[in-house]
């Protein structure tokens, strides 16, 4: 397996407690139920949510129902920020679990704190690369290469050392792989049927295992 | 054709004249000549770069060589604002022509006008939309679409309205837009032919036409 440490999805933002209690202070927060979306592909808002609590999903449909996920959104994640230009957002952010987020306005960034400000480029950068890799991937990979570059890609970032293996805690089922890296469910079940065939990798329901030759 | 504003590659930033003199009054002018490389992929850097003359392409390449082509950069556009961050960029970006550009560097950016900070962030916001866009097009739409999408999509920014068309005057081969869509030159010549040949699109050298029932 490739290694490709630039294609992150699930990421947890390097903001410190400092810059979270910051925004705490100007910030009100708001609070979703599992399955709510806190805001859909095309509409419009003036606002970005930094996440507090709970896991996200940002993910597009297209008119037949396709979905495309962008990634899973953790605590210390900005969401949302790329229609602050008041352009209708082109993703949906849909709540995994129950979330909580603190609801920062354009106003806030307008007038509010220059750290806070450069915080939100930072993470707005990272998403940039992110996307900027799923691209390469997406033109210039194929499917098995996708599916192991994001198990690789998570294992670097999530992922507990053990003696020969890495074992990353995520519940990722095969319809979300496929609806992360472009491709139809039953050939992503035939790629992880394959990789598992080999020993290379375990899947289980809650988390899954990489030997560490073929994770790094 | 189906009309998507979003899909900008030929962008113009919105910077008005005070930024950029903002700008020009703390950060060093740099030139390049024509193919020269101003950031290599892979390479790492402190600084990014305000393009004030000259246009500037951003791509990617694989290695077996294939190429992909993001977008292309035209004056009061940033570029290279990824790698702020502290890691390698992922494209490389190669001058069209005679090239001039403001060198900005973190330290300008960590100290520096906030103003500038926020057209920064606005900026790489407007990247996102882009990237995803593209991302979405590449996931969900045929060659066919993303060909069309990318014509009419600027003609939708540089067209310019005359009776029964849109016409775009930029240079835009076979092979270029098979490097931004993400398929074959073969291929994109047939469909460019195909078009042609319906009399919605007229192609030449430097610019191409499209009938306005098919740009709108």
């Amino acid at each position: 397996m490739s290694y490709n440490k630039e294609w992150l999805c699930w990421s947890s933002n390097e903001l410190n407690d400092k810059i979270v209690e910051k925004i705490l202070t100007t910030c009100p927060v708001r609070n979703y139920a599992k399955g709510e979306f806190i805001y859909r592909q095309g509409e419009k808002k003036d606002v970005c949510f930094l996440v507090l609590k709970g896991r996200i999903e940002i993910s597009s449909e297209n008119e037949d129902g396709q979905r495309k996920v962008f990634g899973i959104r953790e605590p210390r994640c900005f969401i949302g920020i790329s229609t602050l230009d008041g352009s209708p957002s082109l993703v949906n952010a849909i709540c995994l679990e129950a979330v909580e987020v603190a609801v920062v306005s354009a106003q806030d960034i307008n007038k509010g704190d220059r750290e806070v400000l450069l915080y939100l480029l930072l993470s707005v950068i990272q998403m940039n690369k992110q996307l900027t890799s799923q691209l390469n991937g997406q033109t210039f990979d194929d499917v098995e290469n996708r599916v192991e570059n994001l198990l690789v890609t998570l294992s670097a970032t999530l992922g507990k050392h053990e003696a020969d293996s890495v074992v990353v805690t995520v519940p990722l089922t095969h319809q979300l792989i496929s609806e992360m890296v472009g491709s139809s469910r039953v050939r992503v079940s035939q790629i992880i049927g394959e990789l598992n065939k080999s020993g290379e990798l375990v899947m289980n329901r809650s988390n899954y295992k990489l030997l560490k030759k073929s994770a790094l």
